[in-house]
């Protein structure tokens, strides 16, 4: 199968993330992306253009990345990056959700700049998304995961964090002592994190 | 519980929905919720802000709409909004996520009009947006679901037709036959789609 990604994507880099912990990277052939091209295959794979997108053997294709996560826990046998059943599935995965809400709101920070003229910023529309960037790390902080846990919301988590280290300079880490120590704990349990970082 | 929501939010829609076909409405409060104002109470349910959200009687609170409504599907004993299991699963929350694609890209559409002065709206970022609505809408045209379906990709797409009509005026509708076709045989086997619309 092939994952259509590119190297600096936070949620891409969470499906390589994951492919890692299962084993299944050998299986997984990276294809880049270009999101911005309508001559690149992912729009015809990913009607939506975005990224990760995967692509079965059979043409199938699957989105998003928790989809796809949760596609490839299933195939490394089920429960192992989030449990199969009960409240601590849905506790998790609106973790994850949490998770992926801080990256989402990061992203339309960064894409400000991406598609837009220097006047065409909003200020109103900058200061909410940020707000969520705040109020979301801020939950995190006050209740770090559990040390040692990997699964999808501790692999969003990371990446999440990541992204912030990438595009706003880390600035995260002077106020949230607590989740820098845990990502360094996450980092140390899990390789795959620092080789999927963007050095770009 | 509680559903945090509001009447015209289309993913806050599809729980409604959801509920509705898995005979659990009567378990739900819905509680109306003011995105906008950090007086409510939402932002600490949810720190992203986002409806909808669910707060179950233990203060446990669970998002996004894909999380709650795999949690109701839970409740009522599993299997019937998506299958249980095997590549159908995957294949099932990807068009799902196609059609919640295609609603995110129309509210940012409609956001850009709420959070922003005119001289800010963003023509680049507008067409990157309409262009992921299009395409998404034409992929669902060219193979809509089959007819007697209901699952969370054909709630999340009826939900997302009807955010098309409620805030761009049903231009889809001439374009899209087979769609339409396909919405109206939804929304006679389903009453809780017309009895959700946004009348306001």
């Amino acid at each position: 199968m092939k994952l259509r990604y590119s190297p600096a994507s936070p949620f891409a880099r969470k499906v390589r993330i994951a492919a890692a912990v299962l084993g299944l990277t050998d299986r997984i052939e990276l294809v880049l992306a270009d999101t911005n091209s309508a001559e690149d295959s992912l729009r015809r794979e990913n009607p939506l253009g975005k990224i990760p997108t995967l692509v079965l053997d059979d043409g199938t294709t699957l989105y998003d990345s928790q989809v796809i996560e949760q596609y490839l826990d299933w195939l490394g046998g089920g429960g192992k990056l989030l449990p199969a059943g009960g409240l601590d599935r849905f506790k998790t995965l609106t973790a994850q959700q949490l998770a992926d809400g801080i990256t989402d709101a990061a992203l339309l920070l960064v894409y400000e700049g991406r598609f837009r003229e220097p006047a065409e910023h909003g200020p109103r529309w900058k200061a909410y998304q940020a707000d969520k960037v705040a109020r979301g790390l801020a939950s995190f902080e006050a209740a770090p995961p559990a040390a040692g846990v990997i699964d999808v919301s501790t692999i969003a988590l990371a990446c999440s964090l990541g992204y912030q280290d990438l595009r706003f300079e880390g600035r995260w880490r002077a106020s949230h002592p607590r989740l820098v120590a845990w990502l360094e704990g996450f980092a140390a349990a899990v390789p795959a994190f620092e080789e999927t970082r963007f050095k770009g």
